[in-house]
């Protein structure tokens, strides 16, 4: 049946700032998905130029529009939280989802990638042992997505301790069997704020 | 048969400004959709660069094209209401339609574009409950639609109470049966002044 | 066999400045098709920048090149008749072709792309229930277009009372069956300043 989708299922033991640990269901089953975010060059708040985006991973059209929804949430946080950091308008960011030759597509990583922004933003980790799935709206809804089964499956088996999954994806989680449901923390959200708020510390 | 094409019909109990509810048709029948427009960044008039807008959510060519017409008649609007506000000349601004994995086309989102646009740049949130359709042309005249059964049903389902539709289409309306016709307020409009005027209190 | 390809065909009871009545023909037969031409904002003379034009309507590139020379010759028109008016330079112009999911092609819409920007550029409303079509020259000069029988007929099912066609088209018209040719004010016209004189007033 060839190579498995994703080969380095926990690539990260600890996740320093920008990265964060997000869950995939591929036609192989569910796996972990790392975002990585990290700067291109150091912000320099001073230039008068605008700052830019670039994508790489082998991303469809769908999830390349989601990083772009997802940057619109982060700076839409980013602004409420710390009114005067003007990281997002100078940052020359590039935003990384291994592995490269791995086609991904789709909106459901959409809180991951805002994650992953807000992380490098602030330059600090999140806290650690966390996944998440969920696609975001552009006022930070967190929408129901597709594998339920297979991504909570991918997060016992990579070690996640907490888990956050859309709120309208509840029954799905419902109906899996009891021993794929202990041990995990779920945390259903409906909307960003609500994952945001346990992101840090 | 897959899952439905739009999963979460009713997003928003209470939307906020900027985000309006508008009616979809597809294959898999009618729905509620909702148009999300919001800031990129805080308004800085002072600023001698244009503003831009960007849209994402899988949108095809017409609908982009619909997006930028809505742009104009937004901006003419606003310029006869309040002519000294330059919202539309320095607003960066994002248009996103969720469901993101979800491609939408045509032309009858126009007066939901207008109407989302016109919310942002008042900051005011929309009188809640109301949804509507129709292409719009560049100088505000409401055109007929399709799939106005489809969009009744969907209406009803997600608990609009007042609907507005293109007085073109006002026969497809009256051809439904009667107990699709009860409990909605629907009103005809041939030009967006006529929504307008209830777009707010 | 679906819906017809123009839905609305007297869209406008009454044209405003910038709006014009032209003549199409498509599959379906004839229709009016009506161009739309707005300021996207107040002209501002004392700005150095130059103008920009828009266009929209599912445009084909023939199209979209014949609003490029209509241009050109307003342009020129409008330097002989106004020498001093700069609004060609500054004006930002949205052309619209309603409706927005029909595709539309070819260059017959010149005559009728011309005398919406001149109507735009003078704010002032063409004479009422007049249509028009023809290619347009670099020069003025107005070339024969097909369709003239669909096109015919359409003018009469939508009460235009005045018709310009190419005067090329002249052998076209003379052979149609005479109740087709009655009640109609049809002139032929070699150049576009024939046109031009019976615009307004």
């Amino acid at each position: 049946v060839g190579r498995p989708k994703f080969t380095s299922d926990r690539m990260y033991e600890v996740t320093p700032p920008g990265v964060i640990m997000g869950l995939a269901w591929t036609a192989m089953g569910g796996s972990a998905l790392y975002i990585e975010t990290v700067l291109k060059r150091p912000v320099d708040l001073t230039n008068d130029k605008d700052g830019s985006i670039e994508t790489t991973g082998n991303l469809g059209d769908v999830m390349k529009e989601s990083v772009r929804t997802a940057l619109t949430v982060a700076k839409g946080i980013l602004a409420r939280e710390q009114p005067d950091n003007k990281f997002f308008d100078k940052a020359h960011i590039h935003i990384h989802v291994p592995e490269g030759a791995t086609p991904k597509d789709g909106p459901s990583a959409g809180v991951t990638l805002v994650s992953s922004l807000l992380s490098l933003a602030l330059d600090r980790p999140v806290v650690q042992d966390m996944a998440m799935t969920g696609e975001i709206s552009l006022t930070g809804k967190v929408l129901p997505v597709g594998g339920i089964r297979e991504k909570v499956i991918a997060a016992r088996r990579v070690g996640a301790k907490r888990v956050f999954l859309p709120n309208e994806n509840r029954r799905d989680f419902d109906d899996l069997p009891e021993f794929m449901k202990s041990e995990l923390d779920i945390r259903f959200v409906s909307h960003y704020d609500e994952l945001y708020e346990h992101l840090f510390q």
